[in-house]
């Protein structure tokens, strides 16, 4: 998958000055990282503070694009940002406190984002939004006219600044004086998962079902 | 829960700017939204430009601990940052494209962190960490000795300046004209789940069952 993609870029900001160990250079991480995600957190810088707020996103191959109202009215001009992409998969359980942590896969990207003003980009962006969270629903919905394209603030990232960092495994303890603690050690393993879909109260009395690409899903 | 608690402060930043119908001031949310999470995301401004780091933390009636050598070097003196923590409650599937959304929890917390260096406090903060992710974990591993409590760096930001956001429900177009299309809306609930916990294979041979306060996760 990763064999015609470059290697993620080598910045100061992507170079990983603690736990080097995690850092990959490998763009097929990144990828099936940001794939695998719901939630991005988008951070800016407003008044020179920093805010970090959570919203849906969607990629291409180069691009991130996310809603610009989110973000708003922080994100005129050429601010800076850095959105972050983050799973938890487990729970690292030690013999010793200290040595307890999470195992994870978490990407960021940084960069100023574009605003999409071009409406063939800007219906492309949405439609990257929109399957990347329920494939097949684009075509399915209807899809946005004139008036709500419009209204839509869309922001484009390039994925060229991007790191990941992921760990996994077991924790490190087990060779350590405290595994003769006799302490239970391991990962408690997590993961996002979707429910039975639940009908809007509205569509009560219409005789339909939930569609294969929604039930999909669960 | 929340009667004797102040609501939660009104500052330029808490004060929402955007969907302020999902902004609420109850410190009860806040807190419910804090103890259902694992990760955080802390958002800090590194050389001008935001990044923003995934996390675990933990709580007090008053503080939010995390580990400072996450955000190193970038956490000396009195940096601001803003801490988030989001729950993806659901993915909102409405007729037109335009209403598409999610159904969220987020509480942002921003402030001045404080670098704790008593040593109780230390511990303390170290425990709300630990027992904030598995209850009892505190008691049952083996505690920091003093050289990894040195080692520890920790950081505590009050909750005194926080907001928070909630939406819940179906979407919001079920009484448009768009109701008519006949398409299938409402909600597809999504939640954080643990699976059955996985041994540390270094146990091998040894007799040890998951003890209960781990197994209580899955």
């Amino acid at each position: 998958m990763s064999s015609s993609l470059p290697a993620l870029s080598t910045t100061p900001r992507t170079r990983l000055g603690r736990m080097k160990k995690r850092g990959t250079p490998d763009r097929a991480v990144l990828d099936e990282i940001l794939a695998a995600g719901f939630l991005c957190h988008l951070g800016v810088v407003v008044d020179g503070y920093p805010m970090v707020v959570p919203t849906v996103y969607g990629v291409t191959q180069d691009t991130l694009y996310l809603h610009g109202s989110v973000a708003s009215p922080s994100l005129g001009g050429d601010a800076e940002v850095c959105v972050t992409v983050a799973h938890l998969d487990g729970i690292v359980v030690a013999r010793s406190v200290f040595e307890h942590g999470i195992n994870y896969r978490s990407a960021m990207i940084f960069g100023v984002p574009r605003q999409v003003t071009d409406p063939d980009e800007k219906l492309l962006g949405l439609r990257c939004l929109v399957e990347h969270i329920i494939p097949g629903q684009w075509d399915y919905a209807r899809q946005p006219n004139r008036k709500e394209l419009a209204a839509s603030t869309l922001l484009a990232l390039s994925l060229e600044e991007a790191s990941v960092k992921v760990r996994t495994g077991p924790p490190d303890d087990g060779e350590s004086p405290d595994a003769a603690l006799g302490h239970w050690a391991g990962v408690v393993p997590a993961r996002l998962v979707f429910d039975e879909p639940v009908r809007d109260p509205l569509l009560a009395g219409l005789d339909l079902p939930v569609p294969p690409h929604i039930r999909r899903l669960s």
